[in-house]
């Protein structure tokens, strides 16, 4: 197999660093075409032998671990196939607008995999959930989620329509405090782009929430956001 | 004045970026030595009117802007000296024990100030909180907090004895919940290092606190941890 640096339009992408590629053999491990590691990772028998259980080809390959690396230390990595999925209708949902940071968007995978949430929406265009950088963000909690892009809210909408929708802005209505939380079975929690957050359309989608702050900040960070909103919810 | 990329024993440190350069010039403009601006900066003339405001030096200089900002696009630097502060014995405290991360570090005062908390305990060793990275980070709520390292928990408890002490473990004895959430008047919230977390003798320094989580993730990101157990405690 010819392994390039990871690029949108291919159809596998790569974990980049040992735990994440723990995490996809334990998770998902039908989808794991190859696993190559360094001849100086102290773990390699495990991986070794981990690959063996799951009929996976390891490769001890130092050259090809280094070039995909970037300045990171790893020491392996796996190839795996991209996939679809479709996401639960029973479940609870996190919608991403526009993310545009792969690390954020990483960190709030983890986040929601941390509450349980295993269900993320992200209307396009957005940042590339299957590139490295996100799933290393993700601590590989990437391989235990669903998700699905979208062109707009009202696509997502038509095909999940039960869920109680909450959209967090600066400019929400209603104050997320701990007295007064709501308690939906079935919502869609809702979080807009790092910069520009959610367009005002969004304050008419459901309930529009803020988090409470001051104002010595602009905003808070949105996986800050995300991760207050999703504890808020599941608790 | 000779500008060299920044360094710890600097007695100044740098913000990089219009932003972080702005809020300093609101919040503490006695601090601020100089402030460069890149000639495409399309705020040069706002800049600029704001330091003659402040009574600081205002130059253009693309190379040396372009030099200090890496890989960035940074508009506007300043330098500004590095001063020590005193904690308030009135106010809650956030304290971070061996704080490994510049990002994550900028982060968590950018939540603090959101939520109304001004005063950071740092256990050294620890990440620098002047390093330009920090304040980045910050996106300039640095200037808006009080900060002190100390080399052992032992030592800020004793200046600072009436706090009521949370320690935030993975092993924690206390549930936190949103229907269980201590009210103290006055409190220190304490959180670990990103890879370790804090040391088991942290149990006994006052209440341990768990945010309940899946065993599906290794831990929360420790900046979404802190977030939360601000916004818990505040609200």
């Amino acid at each position: 197999m010819d392994i390039k640096p990871y690029k949108k339009e291919f159809d596998y992408s790569y974990t980049l660093g040992a735990f994440p590629t723990f995490e996809l053999l334990h998770a998902a491990p039908e989808r794991v075409m190859e696993v190559y590691s360094h001849s100086s990772f102290t773990d390699a028998k495990k991986l070794e032998s981990e690959c063996g259980k799951a009929g996976v080809r390891f490769t001890f390959n130092d050259r090809l671990v280094s070039r995909l690396s970037d300045k990171e230390n790893v020491f392996a990595i796996s190839v795996f196939k991209k996939t679809e999925s479709v996401l639960s209708e029973t479940a609870p949902h996190v919608m991403l607008v526009n993310p545009g940071n792969m690390g954020n968007l990483g960190t709030i995978i983890r986040t929601a995999v941390g509450f349980g949430i295993k269900d993320i929406a992200i209307i396009s265009p957005g940042a590339d959930i299957f590139n490295p950088k996100t799933i290393r963000a993700s601590m590989g909690s990437f391989f235990r989620v669903r998700f699905k892009y979208f062109d707009s809210f009202e696509e997502y909408r038509r095909i999940y329509g039960a869920h109680e929708v909450f959209t967090f802005m600066l400019n929400g209505e209603k104050k997320l405090t701990v007295s007064d939380c709501p308690k939906p079975k079935l919502f869609t929690l809702v979080f807009g782009n790092e910069a520009s957050g959610l367009p005002d359309e969004y304050l008419s989608y459901g309930t529009s929430v803020l988090i409470p702050q001051t104002e010595e900040v602009d905003s808070l960070n949105i996986t800050i956001a995300a991760g207050i909103g999703m504890y808020m919810f599941t608790h």
